[in-house]
């Protein structure tokens, strides 16, 4: 007898679908096709050489540790290295606040585990990352969704959703993914003043904050928010908990994330990591941390910010030369991402199987939406990436693209 | 105002409670300390060279692969020796039944999250590997426990249970953590015999299977399963999901283990694992290939075998040497570890505190029963590693460790 495995799965499992983005990336990986659909960094800029110097240092003189089981806070090292950059930003964080994870995929996937009862709302943007959806998904998340404009986060729309109880709020302040767009400073301030009134606690997912290619750096929620902590209180920090990752700066491949949170916090992650992968690549750490030390990642950001620039101002330009006056883009100061508005009757799922015929890929804005957002217009939407192509790629790209929307705007005016 | 997070906490995060395991290896890394806690593989015999030369080339050829995001299934070539591995012992297992994952502890997470509801029996062996207790109590599963003796889980207590209508069985039947014992051939067919009866499905956790150190291979229960599965059913494998790792064989800090399934259920977890971690670290899976290729593995876990054989023995010895008779182990024929048994009156974590100040460490048996098992006596016992440290620290470590014995046992015959 043969077990049927599908009446065997738990409950929890009927809200999950496989990413949209996942599919797409394998029928995208054929080299004729020019892909704007992951969110892949650039491979021609991984510091190869750096790495090789790196791999040999952790396996001649680390060897015993790189190799072997570690804690599963993370490398020391390494967690102290993270606690040091993240306080020029003002993170007041202490080693004890930092927890490494396998990529920022796992921390969302934690604070799921540490914080979602089955039917639990989350507050999300409405667009918001789609990873995030598919992490809380799995623990019977609901979703309360406030829409973004050019400034980020709606926050004149938010008390009626903060009075629905939100568990969390989950946002990404910095050149959001998939929109592109940076939550504004006065926005910073009247979110976290908010969150505090409504006592619900903010997970800030900052992927991609230090590739800001214009503009000056605005103050991350976590450093806001510590205004609000009493001094005496004990608390290194108060109801954010900030996120972040070497995958934009140095290399996803090595899924390397962290997560900043009080001390009680992390204790209660460090506990749910060790069930869920004991620690991550010890390997994978002591690496990143030859490679990212002497100020080699500060480097290493620097050029990675020329180059993205001139990438996204190369998909800007072939945009407005390109496209349609009907469409509309974000124009990001920094990231991996912008969003595109197509007119009403255009379908960016439609659009996107017509562009696949011009060899040319991109994600149809429908995923980046909770699943119960009634409002949204997901498919008038798509998200490009500009970071991972190359600038001629990028023009002949968006040149290609431009033919498919064409098409469809051409078909729409006529019926 | 600051969030009281305990008030915040899931429902779930009750029953999880730190590894004991993980606090030990803290205290017993102090090197004045001779630690028989962890199961960690010997540092001395990392191959090193193998790994820069693996790094290497992994680097100067690949690097566009190995630093990128890569597919959630895992590096294709890595699951490619995986199947072909697999196949040596019989498991007809292709490309498509494999996915890689972040050390086996994933696996059981994956598991748990696929299968469990909250409430759920899972059927255990008493003992059995506490990482597996910490991955399911997530969920909220509850347990049903079936002792082991010599020949491993009782297969003649196993009816009952399963009347019971488990949701799973979580087996270990070669050397098992902690107990060493091999579950016996006859026993293999009754349990596989007994699942399908019942409609229970098995997970059969095999991290050591390859580190025999006498006898004959047994053969694994996803091969004895697969006569029960029609051959024109479509199923490649039928009731059991099969675990194995590279963290005995090759390095734990690498974090890389696999799950063997039908593809339908290999589906259902590459969905739950792009939540999770999206994929596992493309860099240590590729550096892990390039170790392992060409026949390495095969000749680096040969070289394992000879020198834990001798670290078993000399374990073995010392142990006969200097404790006393009312104390009786466990022979394991491979893996890591043995299983202590102490005399009524004993307690293994008191045994614990007085062996520490001996500068010896091991892990208490307690944490090796499932919360609800009322009948063990996991105070009466503990578990012994044998692989990590050297023969001539094995022989000293067992004699301090002698001396608490016979202090506690001279307490109880006062007493």
């Amino acid at each position: 007898m043969s077990i049927a495995w599908t009446s065997r799965y738990a409950v929890r499992t009927k809200g999950i679908k496989s990413s949209a983005i996942r599919e797409l990336l394998k029928i995208t990986q054929q080299p004729e096709v020019i892909s704007f659909a992951g969110g892949l960094p650039a491979s021609d800029l991984f510091p190869i050489e750096r790495f090789e110097e790196a791999c040999r240092k952790a396996l001649e003189q680390n060897s015993a540790q790189a190799l072997q089981y570690g804690e599963t806070e993370g490398y020391q090292p390494l967690r102290e290295m993270v606690a040091r950059h993240t306080a020029r930003y003002g993170i007041n964080a202490q080693t004890e606040n930092v927890l490494i994870t396998t990529g920022s995929q796992q921390a969302l996937d934690l604070i799921g585990k540490l914080l979602i009862n089955p039917g639990d709302r989350i507050l999300v943007e409405a667009p918001t990352y789609l990873g995030a959806l598919q992490a809380f998904n799995a623990y019977g998340a609901e979703y309360v969704s406030v829409p973004c404009d050019d400034d980020g986060l709606r926050t004149d729309l938010l008390e009626a959703p903060l009075r629905l109880g939100p568990k969390f709020m989950y946002v990404l302040p910095n050149f959001q993914n998939p929109g592109g767009t940076t939550l504004s400073e006065n926005r910073r301030h009247e979110l976290v003043t908010l969150a505090n009134r409504y006592g619900i606690p903010i997970v800030e997912d900052d992927p991609y904050g230090q590739l800001r290619y214009e503009g000056e750096h605005l103050p991350p929620l976590v450093v806001l928010d510590r205004g609000n902590v009493p001094r005496d209180s004990g608390y290194t920090l108060g109801n954010v908990i900030y996120l972040s990752t070497f995958s934009k700066t140095l290399a996803p491949g090595l899924r390397l994330g962290w997560i900043v949170a009080p001390p009680e916090v992390i204790a209660k992650l460090v506990q749910l990591k060790q069930g869920a992968d004991l620690h991550t690549s010890t390997f994978a750490q002591v690496v990143a941390y030859e490679v990212a030390r002497d100020n080699f990642l500060d480097q290493h950001v620097r050029r990675l910010r020329v180059v993205y620039r001139q990438r996204r101002d190369v998909m800007l330009e072939a945009l407005a030369q390109y496209f349609p006056a009907e469409v509309t883009w974000t124009r990001p100061k920094g990231g991996l991402f912008l969003w595109v508005t197509l007119p009403k009757g255009m379908h960016a799922e439609k659009l996107f199987h017509e562009a696949l015929k011009q060899n040319v890929a991109f994600v149809p804005g429908e995923s980046f939406f909770a699943p119960n957002d009634q409002n949204h217009h997901g498919n008038r939407h798509f998200r490009l990436n500009f970071s991972h192509a190359r600038p001629e790629e990028i023009k002949e790209g968006i040149r290609r693209l431009s033919l498919a929307v064409k098409a469809q705007l051409q078909q729409v005016r006529v019926a």
